[in-house]
C-alpha cells in the first residue's frame, strides 16, 4: 500500500514480474488481503508465483518512522520484513515511507557488523553505465569513517551484483585536489587511501556524468540533491527530445530512466531492502522486484560483513 | 593569459565583443603586450574599442591564490583588478587560477560591508530559464548565517541584472520539510524565513531542474557539484542529441550551454569581478564581457551594500 500509486501500480508491477520468463523468484504481496486480491483479479493473474500475505494496517507517508514497528506492527512494511526476518522472505521491496522502511530494517534485520551507519545507494546513470551512488539521503552530516563504509559497501554492491571486477571508487568533491573540499572529505580522502579500494581520488560532477568512478561516495545530503537532479534532468530531456528515436537516443532512454534503476538499495543491513520512488509505477517495480533478487541471491550484505571483518582485524 | 585557451581564444572573444553592434563598453586587455598584439592582428582588429595594457607577468594556474598579488603584480590578473580599484575599469573578467582571481579581489577590492564571505554565483540553466545558483565553490564548511548572505546577494543580482522582480529564493536540500538536512541547512531554514527575501522554502534537485528558485542557494560544496554535473549533462545530451535541430532543442541549446552563461560572478566584493571557466572559448569570453558590463552597470555591490545595511540596522 506504499508510495503514491498503491495498490494499482505495485500489483500490476508484481504481476508484470510474476509473468516474465526469466523470473526465478516468488512474490509475496504484503497488504490487505481484499484490496490485493481486488487487484490481482483486475490484472487476471491466476499464477502460483504471487502468494497474498494479509498485512491491514496502513502506514501513512508522514508517519513517525521509528514507531511503525510498535504502532503499525500489521502494515506490509512491518510484515514484509519480518517475513525476511524469519528467512521466509529473502529482501524486501517498499514504495511507502522509505524512513520508516529504513527504520524497520535496522530494528528487525540490524546493522551488518562494523558498519557505523547503513547508506542507501543507487545505480545511477552515466553517459557509459550504471554507477553506485551513495549515500543518497540516509544520513546527514557524517563523519569521514562514515564515508569509509560506504564506500566499502558500495564496492561490494558493485562487484557481487554489477559484476564490475574490482570497482573503481572516487569521493564527489570540488576539484581534483587532495585538499579540496569540506574537511570531512579531506579526512575521508585519506582514510579511503588507505582501505583497501581501488580509490581513484576526487571526481567532480562532470567526471560522475561521465561514468569515471564505478562507486561515486558523497554525504547523504550531496547524493540525495545528484539522485534528484539526474531524474530532473532525464525529466527535461524527455520534455525536449522525447520524440527523438535514434539508436542513441534509445540507449540513453534505457540507462536514464529511473524506472530502469530498481530504486534505493538499503547497504549496511543483514538483509535486503529497496526503497522505491514514491512515484514508482509498474515498470519501476518490476525492475525493483528483479533488482531485489539479484541483490540477495549474491548475499551482499554477508560480503560486506567479511570485508569489514577482515579490515577491522 | 589565463585558462587553458589563451591568448587565442580571450583575445578573440574580446574581438567578437568588440565588434558586436549592441556593446557599449571598452575592453582593457591585460597582457604582455607583444603577444596580445600578435594575437589582434591575427583577428585583424584595428578599432578603438580594445586597449592594451602591458602585464608581462603570467600567473600558473598551480600559483597559491593569495600569494600572486605579491609575486605576480604585473600579471593580467592583479593589473586588471587594480584598474577597477583605480576606477580606470569597472569590471574584471578572468579564465585563469580562479583562487587567485577570487583572493586579488578581495585583497584590493575588499568585501561589501556585512558581507562576512564573498561567493561564486553562477546563471544556471533549469527548464524554464536561468536562476542564480550560489555558492559555486567558493567556500566550504559555511555557518548558516553566510548562507543567509548568499541569499541576499544572489537576490540582488537576480532583480537587478537577470530584471527577475521579487526573485524567489529556495534552498537546496533533501526535502520540503523544514526539519531536512545538515544541521547547518535546518538552521539556515530558519535564518531564511525571517530575512526580507521571497523564501520559497527548501527545493531539491528536481525542483532545481524545473526552475522553481529565482535564486538557488547551497553550501559551496554542493553548489559546485550541481554546476559541474549541469555542465556535464549538457555535453552528454550533445553527444546523444547532438544532430537533433528542432525549435525545442535550439532552446534547450541555448539555455543550457554553459558558454552562454557569462561565468562566475563574484557576489559580496566592492567591485564586479567574473571567473570563467578554464575552458572558456571566445563565445564563453564574449558572453562574459557583456555579463560583467550588465553586472557593472546594475551597480550590484552597492546594492547588496544597502540591502545588507538596511538588515543589520
Amino acid at each position: 500500500m506504499g508510495g503514491d500509486n498503491a495498490p494499482e501500480q505495485i500489483v500490476k508491477g508484481a504481476v508484470l514480474a510474476a509473468n516474465a520468463p526469466e523470473r526465478d523468484f516468488g512474490i509475496l504481496l504484503c497488504g490487505p488481503k481484499d484490496i490485493v486480491e481486488e487487484e490481482l483479479k483486475k490484472n487476471s493473474y491466476s499464477g502460483d508465483a504471487i502468494t497474498i500475505i494479509d498485512a491491514p494496517d496502513i502506514v501513512a507517508m508522514d508517519e513517525p518512522p521509528a514507531q511503525v514497528l510498535k504502532t503499525k506492527p500489521k502494515s506490509g512494511l512491518v510484515t514484509c520484513v519480518g517475513l525476511q526476518k524469519q528467512g521466509i522472505a529473502q529482501a524486501s521491496v517498499s514504495a511507502g515511507n522509505s524512513g520508516a522502511m529504513m527504520a524497520t530494517c535496522l530494528m528487525l534485520l540490524g546493522r551488518t557488523a562494523n558498519v557505523a551507519r547503513p547508506a542507501i545507494a543507487c545505480a545511477v546513470p552515466t553517459a557509459k553505465r550504471q554507477v553506485i551512488l551513495l549515500d543518497c539521503g540516509a544520513n546527514v552530516d557524517e563523519k569521514a569513517s562514515v564515508l569509509v563504509d560506504f564506500a566499502l559497501c558500495g564496492s561490494v554492491y558493485a562487484e557481487a551484483v554489477m559484476g564490475y571486477e574490482n570497482p573503481t571508487v572516487g569521493l564527489v568533491n570540488v576539484g581534483e585536489e587532495e585538499k579540496k573540499g569540506t574537511e570531512v572529505l579531506q579526512e575521508a580522502y585519506q582514510l579511503l587511501k588507505q582501505a583497501p579500494l581501488n580509490f581513484i581520488g576526487n571526481v567532480e560532477g562532470r567526471d560522475l556524468i561521465k561514468g569515471n568512478a564505478d562507486v561515486a561516495i558523497a554525504p547523504g545530503y550531496a547524493g540525495n540533491v545528484i539522485l534528484k537532479l539526474m531524474e530532473g534532468f532525464y525529466e527535461l530531456t524527455k520534455e525536449v527530445f522525447g520524440e527523438v528515436e535514434t539508436e542513441k537516443s534509445k540507449e540513453f532512454n534505457r540507462l536514464w530512466d529511473y524506472r530502469n534503476h530498481g530504486g534505493g538499495l538499503l547497504l549496511g543491513l543483514n538483509g535486503v531492502g529497496i526503497i522505491t520512488h514514491g512515484r514508482a509505477d509498474s515498470v519501476a517495480i518490476y525492475h525493483s522486484l528483479f533488482t531485489a533478487c539479484r541483490f540477495a541471491k549474491a548475499n551482499v550484505p554477508a560480503k560486506i560483513a567479511e570485508k569489514l571483518a577482515g579490515i577491522k582485524a
